[in-house]
């Protein structure tokens, strides 16, 4: 760790997104905390990514919060029910599906804000994407501008002065675009990790929204597609 | 549970204020489901404090959500610091003391946010206080403002139209007046718990900022206090 570094903290979900965020952040020069969430997520497998992708990465630290989202229910990702296959992904963005768990992004953040206090990190780092994704509201830029505002009213750190900045590098990015990035940043997509609904030996099963985003993306990027699909 | 009744999410820590707050929304003729957290905090005895305050108060429901805040540090409230004793009460509000949990109530809130979309409230209450504090930056009136703002822009309820409201009824009452407040409404205090450093059975050390302004709250209402203390 290098003193005179910055410090950011990155949320890495142990995905292709998290994963091509934590390379731009680590090549804009930011010691880099990553922070990752036990949610009772059904696709445990992404948390094991997420150690990799820091590891293979150079971050600085890692630290996985549990958090009993599953508790509340609601959504398919955490609770019995089934996870959607197949969906025609140019309307994806229409609806908001029944992968949705309420207010995740909004608990991501604010225990990444957390962190972010705790270890002096002024920069916070999340993989929010407004075109590629499944219709979630907690991904578009106004949504972020607010939560922004809200981390520099919170915190003892803002009280005292510091200016808490949220960014949100993929934001207007198309899944070609992310991983044509990251493959240029040298990121090892073979050890992320993107499935809702992993084989229980960790292939991904390659007919969710974010299987069939991913597989589109490396298509369109003209990158080979390193995943392991279960079909 | 009557079906013609609004629901509304009311964060519960067992403590005074949050009971106080639970009254007040009961009067108001919601339908109150309840949170709690499990965020490694020392004074755990406040978890089964709020389990006594829904079932006294008759609440609609009652959850406690573990969440990992102590995986994080810096708190005296998580973490091994000492709990600050015998401080100046009028000057409390100077200064954040170590007992401050990083981004603490923005987690909450989030938490909150994520229940009140499962359960379809459109109503949280939360027991924020800007006179009788102790210096917590995430409980003034512009914070609280700004997440509400991030909870109508969050979520698929707030996306589909409807709107979130964040009610903070004791944010201008001073500690006697939330106590002679809940009094009228018959909250037994007795069964509340605010001390941040108990006694392994569970009375209250009486010197933490905590058991300082709930003491002197009591004593400007005039009323009773039925709090055990060690001291």
């Amino acid at each position: 760790m290098d003193p005179g570094k910055h410090k950011a903290v990155v949320l890495l979900s142990g995905g292709l997104d998290s994963a091509t965020v934590l390379a731009m952040a680590m090549e804009r020069g930011f010691d880099c905390h990553c922070i990752s969430f036990d949610y009772g997520q059904r696709h445990k497998t992404e948390l094991d990514a997420a150690d990799r992708v820091a590891g293979a990465l150079g971050a600085a630290g890692h630290v996985t919060v549990p958090v009993g989202l599953d508790r509340l229910g609601g959504s398919a990702l955490t609770a019995d029910i089934d996870v959607p296959k197949d969906r025609d992904e140019a309307r994806m963005g229409d609806d908001i599906p029944v992968t949705y768990v309420p207010a995740r992004n909004t608990v991501f953040l604010a225990l990444a804000l957390a962190y972010a206090e705790t270890v002096g990190a002024q920069d916070i780092f999340v993989g929010a994407n407004a075109i590629d994704y499944s219709g979630y509201p907690d991904c578009r830029p106004d949504y972020l501008d607010a939560f922004e505002k809200v981390a520099n009213l919170a915190t003892k750190a803002g009280a005292e002065g510091s200016h808490f900045t949220l960014h949100a590098p993929l934001i207007h990015m198309s899944k070609a675009d992310i991983v044509t990035e990251g493959t240029r940043l040298g990121v090892d997509y073979g050890i992320t990790r993107s499935c809702y609904d992993p084989t229980p030996d960790g292939a991904a099963c390659g007919r969710c929204d974010s299987c069939i985003l991913r597989k589109s993306g490396f298509k369109a990027a003209g990158v080979s597609d390193p995943t392991r699909y279960h079909d």
